[in-house]
Parts: structure tokens; sequence; C-alpha cells
């Protein structure tokens, strides 16, 4: 049975190799004009300049860490592999985000260029592009995971059970860059764009990526560092939380290697669907619009249901004839199998992939301006502005109730199916093993799914390279094509982000449970709801997303002011930049240092808040705090995003509807108010909603971390 | 040990005598000049007719809901009390409403001519017609408790276990009531609000309250049917409800007769230190700003001391001394004892008191101007209103921290006090009862604390009608003074209504586990946080407060839209009527007709949902999904009206800060931003945020009365 481990290192290999081939048909590529080549040179510096500095930052944050850990570790609190697992949690995270923006930024030229041979090209570039951010995602995930389950299990054989315990802290390191990716990330992008926006369009009225606004190339180094570092960050650490959490779940459930084994084996094959998923992203030149996500959406359907149909095998093979073989033949692995595997557990995959293609549909629905929700909201901006940020946030707030259902639906059936297509009044470990393995199901095509999604920034900075460098219009208008898309996939995106980070967070919770009935098996928990810790860790977790989005969203208001104040010196004092003089230059660099250095300072409160409360709650309310806390940031966590997100997504494309030449068209009264809400809506989508995912990962995971420190020292037991 | 119920009705008798006095003293008040006589009738007229026909909607509902109890009382799911209980809450609940109204809409005009003769008399006026306002809630509250009392224990001689299950379902009668009358009341008066200053103020320059806005009656009117009545039905129910969730857990926490007396004495004493606290009420004539929120502040805090000191001896003689003497003597209610009471619950309800007044202080500080965080919202309109929003979101989530931890601290002191002073792992009963008791500490001196709330649309009234009728400026600027204390005094109001739901709300879920055992004292929970149908029930939970926001809001887009189109088609039409020609009036009447029509309409939708959901989710999820429901919309509920409350009124008072000569004052482009944020936090404030507080109690509410359908017919068990 072991031997099924190798598929998972095969698997992560074969993503490298892809994402590898990928990025070789991406630098082959031409890079256009020498002013393309100038612009996309410039993004490029920016971006690097300010991965160099937050690298630093978080170094010293990792090092801290690190120390920390090692002293727990001396106390006896954990054992000595997790300072290392956090470490390379962090690395490998960081490495993707590092990998992902390197090719992007080398993308975005390219595109534009390809795009002036035809759309397919455009398209073909641009999506290679996602998907060595998406590939390099899987591959380094499961890279990782393989690396430990070989050092643990063949060098220092640990039980599974204590390897799964050890592993899953290496999440924390990834959860802590993913944090410092996308709050930072997102701070960056939106401090660049508000700011471009409020002094370039609304001020100076000259028009969105005009080179003559000095934020200019902020902006698009925006697009960059927050839609494909911090998005890539996130999803690694659900991907590979929500593998290991399994892995610790089945150990729980009884179902022995067999059960450990599923997890892994469907990740590795998920890889391999997603590969053959994405031969299929092509287009014709004269596709329309529909057509276009038409192709992007059968690369990632197909793959879903391919996924569904390896899963059937695996679970058949190796979860029900496995464990059934195992107990016949009386091997090793038979003492600890407890429980009669089920093909529910195979129902549970299905309805994982399933929530998560919905979501992303209702996601669509409700912030695309090609149905109802999105036309009504631009409707308002006839009576001002005020209406339209009213009718934007009852929208958002609206658009949460099918996302909740469906996530609901899919824990409920997961949980069912795998407890053996019945409810039981005592917990069934089987069910919960069913809930986590539904989070893996979901995820098991990341890699086509992350490709999709990274494509949009770089149709977006090829967009924004075209009209800058003075391409044809008819080129503009192809990369305006492709950006529509991008904002599309932008949207599904993150309703499939944030759906996986509240399926992966319940299962971190209840491994957060199994791993303090590890350290002490006679642990008496009082987890009912009525339990006033227990309820006063709800409220308290219920707060902190809204303390969290305040704090990113002042952060944003901050860091913008300063590119504010900085554009504005710019129009002041350099003669002849506003005007349009030849040979006259923004100081670009200027407003990305500002940018790089605003959200640095600013991502500091966030992620503080982050690790630091579930060690309070824990010290203050014990264990069973913490578990109400984390249910109730989770839960409440996950509307708030899915509020936010879809609101800002909305706002967006309602100020592109009414730009299209509806409700009076560019210029008009509505359109200016239709631009405050668009304004109001960028930190809302880009960065408070999507960090909110990784908020509800990490308290999960600083909590698993810190356990022992809760359990000696806490105030109420 | 029984006599001391007579304290109840005492207190209830004392308390609408006390209103009657208060009444008389603003009836002998002269009404002032002919026109203000008339203005003043306009609005009567206008509150009226919007109470009879919310009277004849709600009347409908109630028979409605009469019958369905009726049959379910039939089928032995509910006593037969039940059906008449539910109409008596709904009865007195409104009839606290209409008295309420009918004062208020008196008292205006009487305020703006008293305080043509002083400072001191027009206070005294408004907060005498508050009075009038709180004083019958808390006389009409425990008139009814003492009246089911009188029929279910001296009638048929019910168990107070079974009496108190009986009296809970009055809760939800007052719960529907107060659910139409804030909604429906929140909705007429926003669309009031918007739609008079969107086209009035935005579009036609013509200042608040002006004569020639066809919407400014309606707006007065509004602000009568929204804070008056929608408050007083809210309180009403929190009052009444947390002391009958208390009497219920007595029982639980095996206290016997005393436990379940100790809330009721507690209220009716509260009723007494009331009105002694409100006889300190009144200010020199050259009273400042802060004079005159000390002279309100005076009385409550006095009667909040007061409540504390009569909390120690209730506690005393009634429950420690009480079960002592019961259990020495041997006496028939010494069976029902077996729990040795202790002072930790006189500690509870201190806790209680506080947390009363520290949320109220903590509301003022983040939406009062005096303090920064209004300030530097209103530092963000020099950007534009896009950062007006931005800060006011981030400032309302920023402002949910500390009332959390202000209402957890309480939770935990209360339990760990009534507990014995310690912290157990199963769930000390005791303990429970003290979260009630802390939750009926809280309400005790609600007679004053609604009277100063109350007293706010009175004074707003009050400047309407001296602006309108054009009274000396004298008399505008002490009105003026008198309004911005009322300002203060409504957005402590709504803390302190949300803190003490949010508490009540505790309390009712304790309760309705309570009152599944009564129906089954077999039943199995299984209310680990962990068990998916909590975890379901919690995650539906955590949306249903957004979901219920985005209607409301909603509700008031379209309501203030039918009213920009009529006074549109006013000033285009009535000849005259812009330029101010003499003779020429606007027609109100139409105005507060369509408002009228559009809260009747608007509010089915919230109140379906209120009473839907419990009973959809208990048949689906069961017993359990219903708590964990019930928790995740309490939660997530509390931290969301807080946010809406405090965005709303900070956006309130920034722009009222601009208007005082801040940032360029009256017309800049920086006072256009705040009034953007003010028109955003209309709905926030005055309709929304209010309004969860009546949804989370409805759930429970519901949840009770529905508890024995979803036990027999629930798909999960």
């Amino acid at each position: 049975m072991e031997n099924l481990f190798w598929l998972t290192p095969i698997g992560a290999v074969l993503g490298l190799l892809f994402a590898l081939f990928q990025a070789f048909k991406v630098l082959k590529a031409p890079e256009g004009t020498d002013k393309m080549k100038k612009i996309s040179a410039s993004i490029r510096k920016g971006a690097n300049a300010y991965l160099a500095r937050q690298y630093k930052v978080v170094g010293i944050f990792f090092i801290v860490m690190f120390v920390i850990l090692v002293c727990m570790a001396a106390a006896k609190m954990l054992t000595w592999f997790v300072p290392f697992a956090f470490i390379t949690g962090g690395f490998f995270s960081g490495l993707s985000g590092f990998i992902g923006m390197k090719i992007a930024t080398s993308a975005n030229a390219r595109t534009a260029h390809a795009s002036g041979e035809s759309l397919n090209k455009g398209l073909r570039i641009a999506f290679a592009s996602g998907s060595v951010m998406g590939f390099t995602v899987v591959g380094l995930g499961m890279l990782d995971l393989s690396i430990w389950y070989m050092i643990l299990r063949f060098g220092f054989h640990l039980p599974i059970a204590e390897m799964s315990a050890a592993m899953l802290t290496f999440g924390m390191g990834a959860s802590s860059m993913a944090l410092f990716a996308r709050v930072g990330g997102g701070i960056f992008t939106k401090a660049a764009d508000v700011g471009a926006d409020l002094v370039g369009k609304v001020e100076a009225g000259i028009p969105e990526d005009d080179p003559r606004n000095p934020a200019t190339i902020a902006d698009n180094v925006g697009d960059n560092v927050g839609d494909v570092a911090g998005m890539g960050a996130d999803l690694y650490e659900s991907y590979v939380g929500s593998v290991i959490a399994t892995i610790a779940l089945a150990v729980s459930a009884g179902y022995g290697f067999a059960g450990a084994f599923v997890p892994m084996v469907l990740a590795a094959l998920g890889i391999v669907v997603s590969i053959i998923g994405s031969f299929l992203v092509k287009c014709k030149d004269d596709a329309s619009d529909k057509q276009l996500l038409g192709a992007l959406r059968k690369g990632t359907w197909v793959a879903a249901a391919l996924s569904a149909v390896v899963a059937f095998f695996v679970v058949k093979f190796v979860l029900v004839d496995g464990t059934a073989n195992a107990l016949a033949n009386g091997t090793a692995d038979a003492l600890s199998i407890t429980n009669p595997a089920n093909m529910g557990v195979f129902v549970a995959i299905v309805s994982g992939l399933l929530a998560g293609v919905l979501i992303g549909f209702f996601t669509e629905y409700y912030t695309s301006d090609v149905y109802k929700p999105t036309q009504r909201l631009s409707d308002s901006s006839k009576t001002g502005a005020a209406t339209v940020i009213i009718s934007g946030i009852a929208l958002g707030m609206s658009s949460t109730a099918i996302p909740v259902i469906i996530v609901c639906a899919s824990v409920l059936v997961s949980y069912w199916a795998a407890s053996g297509f019945q409810f039981t009044t005592a917990l069934n470990m089987g069910g919960l093993y069913g809930i986590g393995i539904s989070a893996v199901g979901m995820l098991s095509t990341l890699g086509i799914t992350l490709a999709t999604d990274a494509y949009g920034p770089v149709a977006d900075n090829a967009g924004g390279i075209a009209e800058m460098s003075g391409l044809p219009a008819n080129v503009r208008e192809r990369t305006d094509k492709l950006d529509g898309l991008g904002n599309t996939t932008a949207a599904t995106g993150k309703g499939f982000a944030i759906g996986s980070a509240a399926l992966t967070a319940l299962a971190l919770i209840v491994s957060y449970i199994e791993e303090v009935k590890i350290k002490d098996p006679g642990f008496s928990f009082n987890l009912t709801l009525t339990n006033p810790p227990v309820l006063v860790g709800l409220f308290i977790g219920a707060m902190l997303p809204f303390l969290f989005s305040s704090l990113t969203m002042n952060a944003v208001g901050r860091a913008a002011q300063t590119i504010v104040v900085e554009v504005r010196r710019q129009f002041r004092e350099i003669k002849g930049l506003l005007e349009g003089v030849e040979g006259v230059d923004a100081d670009y660099q200027t407003c990305v240092t500002l940018c790089t250095k605003g959200a640095q300072r600013e991502m500091i409160a966030p992620a503080a808040l982050g690790i630091v409360s579930p060690i309070i709650v824990g010290l203050v309310l014990g264990v069973n705090g913490v578990v109400g806390m984390l249910a109730g940031a989770t839960a409440t966590g996950f509307v708030l995003a899915v509020m936010m997100s879809n609101s800002g997504g909305a706002w967006d494309n309602a100020k592109k509807y009414v730009e299209a030449g509806h409700h009076g068209g560019k210029g008009s009264d509505e359109h200016k108010a239709t631009v405050v809400g668009d304004t109001v809506g960028d930190p809302f989508k880009d960065t408070s909603g999507p960090s909110i995912n990784i908020l509800i990962k990490l308290l999960s995971m600083v909590s698993i971390v810190f356990a022992g420190l809760v359990m000696s020292f806490s105030l109420i037991h």
C-alpha cells in the first residue's frame, strides 16, 4: 500500500515539468516594440523591487517565529520538526509566488504583441503564463508534502497520525507567507489603483493607463503582486492544508494507510487531468466574449469531469478494496483499520468538485454585467453615488446566500455520504473525513483553475501596455476582450478561493481537535455551543474578520493617500508632463517605491492580528474557546469575504457597463457615480475580501501550532 | 415567597401612572402659533395614517399566525395558552408604540414653543414626552407579564417551568410586532429622508426641513414611526424576553421560586429607580452641549447606580436568604431547590448594568464628532466621496471590537460569578441563569434609558417645526442644541438596544434548549460545534443578518425612489412652489401616503425571512441545527448591527462636523462628499442596523414556538 505514495512526487514533478514547458512557450514569443519592452521592463523592475523588499520583511518575521518555535520545541510544547516544517511551508509558498510573478511580468508585453497577430495567440500566451503559476503551485505543494513524507515516514518512521500532526504545521508557514503576500500585495495594488484613479481620472481627467500618469506603472505592478502572487499563495495553502488535514482525519476515521493515500493520490492525478484540460483552451480569432469564456470553461469543466471519474477509481481501488484487502490479508496496516470504507467518500469528492463549479458560476452571476444584478446596480447610478453604494452593498449581502447554501449542502452531503449514507447523533469521524476529502476534491483541479485565474492580471497588463505604447485600435480591442474575460475569471477565481478556504478551514478545525487529543488523549472537551467559553469564542471569532477588514481597508486608504500626494506633486512640478510634451516622462519609480513602502508598513498590523488573536483567545478561554473562535471566524469570514468580493466585482462591472454606453456613457453624471462605487469596491474585492480567506486558515494554523501552549497555560480550561 | 409576585404589578402600575403624569405635563403646555399647530397636526395626521395602515396589515398577519398556532395547539404541538399569549404580546407591544407615537407627535410643537421660553423648558417637555414612551413600555411589559402570571399560576396552577415555557411565546407576538414596527418604520423614515434629501437638498438646493419640500412632513412623520415606535417595540421585547427567559432558567438552575422572583422584583424596582432618576434631568438656560448631555447622563447613571444597590438587597434577601429559609423551614418550594444560591448573581447583575453603560459610551466615542474617529472620517472628505465611504465602513468595522469584548466579558463574568465564582468543564445551569439575569440587570433601568432615547425624535421634530414656522433664530439655536443631544442619545440608545438584544438572545437560546427538554426529557442533543448540522446551522445563521440587511436596504432604495419621482413631479407641476410664492403649498399628504404604502409593501419580505428561516432550518437540520443557526445569527448579527449603526452615525456626524465650518463648510466639495456618506448611512443606522436586533430575537422566539413541529418532523435528528 505505501508504494502508492510515489504517485505524489511523480504528480508533483509532472506538474513542474508542465509549468516549465509553458514557461518556455511564453519566453520564446517575441516581446514587441522597444517601447513595449521598456514598459514591460519597468513593470518587471517594480515587481522585483517589491518582492525583494517583501521577502526582507517577511524574512525577519520567519526568523523570529522560527526562534519562538525552537524555544517551544525545547520546552517540549512542540516536536522538533515543527520549526523546520514552518520554514519550508513559507519557502515553497513564497517560491510559487516568485515564479508566478516572474513569468507574469514577462508575459504581459508578449501577450500584447501576440494579440497583434490574432486573438487566439494572445489568449494562448496569457493562459500559458497563468498555467505556469497554476502548475507551479500544485507542483511545489505536492513536492513539499512528498519531501516531508519521506523524511518523517522513511527517515524517522513516524506513525501516520504523528506525521500528519507535524506536517500540518508547515501550513502555518504557508499561511503566514500567504497573508503577507495577499495583504501586502492587496494594499500595493489598490493604493496604486486608487491613487492613480483619484488624481489621474477624476482630477486631471486623463484616461486609465495613460503614460502621463506617474502611478500607472505602479498600478500594473500591483496587478501582479496582488492577483498573481497573492492569489497563488492563498491557494497553495488551501491545497496543501486540505490534503494534510484529510490525512490527519483518515487516521481518526480508522481508515489506516488507505484513507491517508486517497487525498494524496487524488491530488497527484488531479495534476494530470488539469494538464489534459489545459490543452483544450483555445479559440477562434473572431471569438465573441461568450466563446472566449467558453474556451476557458471547457478546460476547467473537462478537468473537473475527469477528476470525478478518476476519483471513482481511487476510492474504489485505494480505499474500499485497499482496506478490505488489508483486513483480509492481515497486513501490518490492518491493525489501524477500524472503519469499513464505503463509496460515500466518492460522493463527498464529487460534492466538493460540484460546489467549486457552482460557487464560481454564481459569483459570475452576481458580478458580471450580462446578468440582472449588476445591470440593476448600474441603474441606481441615475440617483447618484449614494444609491450606487447602497445598492452595491445590498447586492453583495444578498449574494452571500447561495454560496453559503452551496457550501452547507456540500458539507452535509459529504458528511452524510461518508458516514455510510446516514446521519447519526454521535459524531461520525468517517463523515468528518468526508468533509476534508470534499475540500481536496474541490481543489484537485487547482492547476487549471488557478491558471485561468492567474491569466487575468497578464491580460490586464497586456491591455495597459497596448494603451501606453500606442498599439493600433484593433489590438486594444483584442486585449480589451482578453482583459474582460480576465475580470470574469478573477471573480469566479475569488469565489472558488473562498469556497475552498471555508472547507479547508472546517477540516483544519477538526484537525485542531485531533491535535489536542494526540497531545493529551484524556483532554476533556466541552464544545457544546452553550458553554460560555465556546459562545464567547464564537462572538470574538465573528468580530475578527470585521476588525481585520477595517485594518486592511484603512491601510489602503493611508497608502493611497501618499500616492495621491505624489502624483499631484509630479503633475505640478514636472513641466510639460500633463500636456504630454514629447520626451517628458513621469517618475514612475517613486510611485512604485511609495507603494512598496506603504504595503510593507501596513501589512504588519493585520498579520499580527491573525497570529496573536488565537494565542490570546486560547490563553484566556482555553481550547474550547479556541474552537468557538475558529468556527465563528470561519462562518462570518466566509460570508463577509463573499460579500466584499461580490460587491466590489459588481461595482467594477457596473462602471464598465456604463462606460459601454448605457445610462449616458463615459463622462456622464451616472458614470461619475459608478466610478465612486468602483473606487470603494477596489479595496473590497482586491484587498480585504480575499485576505479574509487567508485569515481564517491562518487562525486555525496558529491554533494548531500553539495548542500545547494553550493547553498548559490557559486561564479557563 | 409567592407574595413577592405582587411587587411586579405594583411596579407596572407605578410606571404607567408616572407615564400618565408626564403625559399631562406635556399636554398642558401650550402648542405655540397657529402655523406651528398646523404643522404639528400634519405630522400627527401622517403618523396616524401610517399607524392605521400598519395595524391593518399587521392585524392580518396576527390573525393568520393565530390560526396556525391554534391548529398546532389542536395537534398537541403547543399548549392552548400559546395562541393567546402570542396575541397579547403583539397587542401590548403595539399599544406601547401607539401611545409613544401619540405623545411624541403632540410634544413636538410644544417643545419648540417651550424652547422659545428657555432651554430648560424645552428639554423638560421633550424629555417628559420621552418618559411617557419609556415608562409605558416598562409598565405595559410588566403588566402583560403579571396578567399571564395570574392566569397561569393562580388560575391554572401551572408549575413555574411550564408557566415560563408558555409565557416565552408571547415574546413571539412582541417580536413580530417589533419587527414590523422597526422595519416598516425604518423604511418609512429613510425613504422620506433620502427622497427629501436627494431632490430637495441635492437637486433643488433648498435647506433641510424647508416647507417647500413636499417630503418634509413625511420626513418628520418618519422620525416618529421609526425611532419612537420602532425603538420602543424593540426594547419592549428585549425587556419582557429577558425577564421570562431568566424565569425559565431559574427553574433549570434549581433555584425554585426565589430564582424566578429575582428578575421580576428587579424589573419592578428598576421602574421605581428609573422614576427617581428622571426627576434629575434638568439644565441651566445657558447650558453647553456638554452640560445638556450631562443632565441626561446624571439621570441614567444615578438610576443605574441605584439599581445596583437595589440588586444587592434583592439577591441577598430574595435569592440567598429566600432559598436558605425555604430549605430550613421545609416549605413547599424547598423541593424544587437543588442549588445553593450565591451572591455571584449580584455580580452578574452589576456586570450587565456596567456593560450597558460602557457600550453606550463607546458607541458615542465612535460616532460623535467631538472624538477622533469621526473627525478623521471627515478628514477623508478631502479626497472625495469614495474615501468617505471606505473610511466610514472601516470605522464601523473597527468599532465592533470593543462592544464584542464588553459583551463577552459580561457573559464570562456573569457565568463565572453565578456558577459560584468558578469555571467548571460541565455546563453550570446556575451560571447560565447568571447570563440571563445580567441581561435583566442591563435592562432594569430601561424606563429612563428609553426616555432619553425617545426624547431624540421629539427634539428633532421640534427643530423641524421651528424651521418650517419661521421661529426666531435664538429658538432654532436652542432646538438645534436639543436636537444635537438627541443624535447622541439616539446613538447610545442603539448601542444599548443591540447589547441588550445580544444578551437576551443568548438567554433565549438556552431557553430554547430547556423548552426542548421539557417537551421530551429524553431528547438526545449533540450541540458539539463540529457536529455538521450545528456547523451548517452556524453558517446559515451567520448569513441571515446579511441577507436580511440586503432586503431592508433595497426596500429603502425602492421606496425612496417613489418619493424622488413624486417630489420632482410636484416641483415641476405645482407652479410657484419652488419659488416660495405665498399661499402655494406642497402636497405633503401624497408623500406620506407613498411612504406608508412603500413601507407596508416592503416590510413583508424581511419579516417573512425572520419567521420562515428557523422553521425551514429546523425541518432540515433538526434541533441541533437550529441552535447552531441561532448562535451564528446572534454573533454575526450583533457584529453587523454594531458596524452598520456606528458607520451610519459617524457619517451623519462627519457631515455635521463639516457643516459646522470644518474642511470648507457647507457647499464645499468636502461637504458634498460627506452628504454621500450620510445618505448611505441613513438605511445603515435607521433601518438595517437596528432591525437586526429584532431579527436575532425573533429567530429565537419562532424556534421556541415551533420546537414541537421541528422535533416531530425534522429530516436530520
